[in-house]
């Protein structure tokens, strides 16, 4: 693993590095997803079996996961995990229902009311990636913030295996989270069929999840027509560290990141000189008894990096250009330099708080902004599954007391039929 | 004007077409996005120029309008509409004021903290339409949201003309709005100049504001490395009447609608066929005292519409598949009928709330979710200025507390370092 000493002057080059290696042409994913959209779209359920049949390897009677097969999952599920995704479920909700947002309504003139009316999507579709692997965390965190949200219709849908079936944890976790329907259409195919709708699906309003190159660039090629979450890149942590920090416990946080994928970015910024070499050395040892070795090695060693900094303030500086998916503040008194961060998606406390406990179970989103894009997107929330209308009322007399300015601003922008409809009320 | 009866039944088919005569082919102007703005991104100022000189057929010294012509901008403005100005920007500023959310904490179990940081997006870039024309309430609506938000920096951006000059009034409403800069530069490589930033623009973090196609491909396009707002289609109106409402009022409001562009979509719907017939005669009797005759023929004949239905709750329905971008409520009790409206931008209460009132003056945001948007987005607002990060604290004691359930969850996911990475905390 890299130890690199910056300055402040450094930063935005280091950043901009960083970033860009992200970036990867997409024109034929682009040509293919757009091929697979329009197809689905035209033709419906008759494209959905044949991309099934052709992507995914198997011949599907019904894409629909039926009542018998959820029946099933939850006997293959073991009852410990059933246990912990009960746990799992209870904190996300707590956490979510305070993100709930109330309609507003001001009565601050005679004559005048205005207000905001916030309401639930009516439909959503939720992405679950996989085939063979389970993630019942994504499953949890991406359903339930829609069910607190009160969308009426939650759509879940993830790729089928060979032999037909999707895997049961899977399952399980969406049936508890509250899913009202569960394909098994993955993919590109699987984004046109919510977008779109066909015989036998209802189009949603908003798409979530995350998904493999395929399922991001249709999720932006559907963008508009639909809502959409971001678009997630490689997962990221950024460790924060003083001289008093526990170098095993950063290095495995960093090795905690880096094992999701190989472009994966596991970064520690530190004060210290000494921390940063024995975060390295940690790193090296533990990774040793890891399992997945292969992305380690990549992951580690291409995007893994140690930056010993001057002081705080240039790590918070650091932080702040980086806007990190993933923060960790291991530093004396983390509550006293909270206020420094800018632009995270996630920020972890203290030397107990590593990143998993938030993956997996603590309550808040673990979806959340990647490269960089914490500059101006947050936690996917229940705010991202209510809309708001604005709402005006003026009596006959409150628009009359401001009829002259509505006309004067309809002549300054040319538009006579706005000021006539002002001016007609008063003829 | 077409007047024509639906029923229940007929909704979905009726708005399916609606909306499906806004789609075009965008192919030729992505391929000239495309280019535009990977130049400007590649080549910085020299390509801004370049373009400036080539698209907008002037040739500049300084994209950047100086303090000189801000302040004889403001000598070439009328002093009443200054003073009109002021009045719209309190009552914008006073609505957007109750959108701004806080930061939020909570304890509620020993050793643990969660929490959400709303901060403002640090730059933000907001892009304005018009070469001749000044539209000094889209100036209004897109700056002063970010600035109540607290965004550092606000960068506006505008066509110039051919003498090189912008219009006063845009200049003198975005100065008083509070933008940091003004540019005069207009479409993809305007939006190319904020998205990537050149020698003398630094980059933002989100782009807002409307424009004509190029402009919205090209927000289309650096969506992901920016924020955007939502992508504008024309603008519409829904009236909902019943048999007391006023003919000439619901008359007037339609071709206020209407008079926008040929696009522009103006639609009642009413309870009474004899109402129907009146606002038709009405709009024919209004409309030949109007000057913007070409675009009302074309938007009213082409895309104009009464619909009669059977009662309000059929009224309702409509209104929900249609989720217009303005939606006046002329009925009686419009307070009550409220609760009905799940999909809407902005709703007019009642017989003196004009949709100009909420253009001009009123206060909520006149940037709203147009096409059926409204089903999946909310007006422009201060929360589109501001992102959010979680928190999360456990102590030991609070982590070790729920170790177990981590370390079997991680095991599920096959994600052994993450398993570590709270184990190797107790060893």
């Amino acid at each position: 693993m890299k130890v690199e000493q910056i300055s402040r002057e450094d930063i935005e080059k280091v950043v901009k590095n960083r970033l860009a290696r992200n970036q990867e042409n997409n024109q034929i994913i682009d040509e293919r997803v757009e091929k697979i959209v329009n197809n689905v779209r035209n033709d419906g359920d008759q494209a959905v079996y044949q991309y099934i049949k052709q992507l995914d390897g198997v011949e599907l009677d019904d894409y629909k996961v039926s009542q018998e097969e959820i029946d099933y999952s939850f006997t293959q599920v073991d009852e410990s995990l059933i246990q912990i995704l009960k746990e799992a479920k209870e904190n996300i909700v707590n956490y979510h229902q305070l993100q709930k947002e109330q309609s507003w309504y001001t009565n601050h003139q005679q004559g005048v009311w205005l207000g905001q009316q916030v309401r639930p999507i009516e439909r959503v579709g939720v992405y679950v990636p996989g085939g063979k692997a389970a993630y019942p965390s994504t499953v949890l965190m991406n359903i339930l913030p829609a069910k607190v949200a009160g969308v009426e219709q939650v759509i879940a849908t993830t790729p089928v295996q060979r032999d037909g079936s999707v895997n049961p944890t899977t399952i399980v976790a969406a049936s508890m989270a509250g899913a009202d329907e569960i394909l098994k259409i993955g993919g590109a195919h699987g984004i046109a069929t919510l977008a779109y709708g066909t015989e036998n699906v209802s189009s949603v309003h908003k798409i979530v999840g995350p998904g493999n190159a395929y399922v991001a660039r249709a999720k932006k090629y559907v963008f508009g027509d639909v809502g959409i979450d971001l678009i997630a890149g490689p997962s990221e942590v950024c460790v924060v560290a003083d001289d008093e920090a526990n170098a095993k416990f950063v290095a495995a946080d960093l090795l905690a990141q880096a094992e999701h994928d190989e472009l994966a970015s596991a970064v520690a910024v530190t004060t210290s000189e000494q921390l940063a070499d024995e975060i390295k050395n940690e790193v090296e040892r533990q990774k040793k008894n890891l399992k997945r070795q292969d992305i380690l090695q990549q992951s580690i060693y291409n995007e893994g990096s140690i930056y010993v900094v001057s002081d705080l303030d240039v790590a918070f500086e650091f932080v702040n250009e980086l806007a990190p998916e993933h923060l960790e503040l291991q530093v004396r008194d983390p509550f006293e330099q909270l206020e420094k961060v800018k632009n995270a998606g996630a920020i972890f406390l203290g030397d107990y708080s590593p990143e998993p406990l938030g993956d997996y179970f603590a309550g808040p989103n673990h979806t959340l902004p990647t490269s960089g894009t914490a500059k101006f997107s947050s936690p996917l929330g229940v705010y991202d599954f209510m809309k708001k209308s604005s709402v005006i009322y003026y009596n006959e007399q409150a628009l009359s007391g401001v009829r002259r300015q509505i006309e004067q601003f309809a002549d300054e922008e040319g538009l006579d039929a706005h000021k006539e409809s002002v001016r007609i009320r008063f003829e």
